[in-house]
């Protein structure tokens, strides 16, 4: 759930609704036109919308962006948190942390190329994000120390392995194609065979 | 070297050299506060230009983006084929590749933060940078298919590894601090023992 004390626009379950239908378009337009091009009267436009109904809905671009943003980084928290829980092997939580994370952005979530656009957004709305940032980043390394503390897991540098997972899996927002040859869960599979076997334990020999 | 047979601005090495100093100006003011955020206005006054001098070196925003792009990919390019036709091992050069993007993006080269905002650009100035992207790719691929080749990699998936590979060190450009613990070649030394080590032949056990 997206909350913000200090929004001032439309609320309840079919505001919410609406926003959705907004941030589907808005993303289409963003991957088509890149983030930066595409103003409110686009949005509007591909939606057959006025402009003044949307900002109803979201009071300018930076409101939207920001919303694009923190309903991602829920949407990956939600999953992530579910998943970190599950009475599984650490190797097989984080196997499916990371197919969850690459269908999250590539399938699941609209607006998700605005995750990686932080800078875009005015440094009064970032700490919020950047905070949520950070507990999924927590979340993912906790993982792999687990990993390392049953053993099946060997890593120097935990943190560093997190980010590297990360870069790899947000990266994946500027060149997924829904029409190539692979699915977003395909991908996150292919990933997560790459870095478990990067992070495994060795066997002595 | 960066070249652009439709620039009519200022030509010349000492032009040149000049650019370089507007973009490390330009770079310091986008890893502050956003690529999109930084107008030509605050670019000239971080150098104590005035904006009608700095036109005079790129006729517009666009044009140093574009420019910051081209000579980071310039860049990359050139220590990566250097690298990549030393006579080392396959995983040797892999090595010093990782690291040696590592270093480019977050040392040695200003501007590079740009390098990751290919949608910034208009669609006519993307073109040729494309091109150049997809050379460093292949470039990194052909790598990695010679590891399969002489037996010290095996990968399912060449194309995929590189660009979960390019993903991380690429996204390395929005945490890398050069205030925090490590420099970028120890990063990319990191980097480069997590991704050699999954990619690399399991021996038989």
């Amino acid at each position: 759930m997206v909350q913000n004390a200090s929004r001032v626009e439309a609320s309840g379950s079919a505001a919410e609704e609406r926003r959705r239908d907004i941030l589907v378009a808005a993303s289409r337009l963003f991957r088509a036109h890149g983030l930066h091009a595409v103003g409110m009267r686009e949005i509007a436009g591909e939606l057959g919308m006025t402009a003044g109904s949307l900002y109803y809905y979201f009071a300018d671009k930076q409101a939207l962006l920001a919303y694009c943003q923190e309903s991602t980084l829920d949407a990956l928290l939600a999953r992530g948190r579910a998943i970190a829980i599950a009475a599984e092997p650490p190797q097989m939580r984080l196997r499916r942390l990371v197919v969850a994370h690459a269908v999250t952005l590539n399938e699941a979530q609209p607006g998700s190329l605005a995750h990686l656009e932080i800078e875009a957004l005015d440094p009064s709305r970032r700490a919020p994000l950047l905070a949520k940032r950070k507990r999924y980043e927590r979340l993912i390394r906790q993982l792999i120390q687990e990993g390392v503390a049953e053993g099946s897991l060997a890593v120097d540098d935990a943190g560093l392995a997190t980010l590297s997972l990360l870069g790899a899996l947000n990266w994946s927002v500027k060149w997924f194609r829904a029409s190539g040859p692979l699915s977003a869960s395909e991908v996150g599979e292919r990933f997560a065979d790459l870095f478990l076997k990067g992070l495994e334990a060795r066997r002595a020999n």
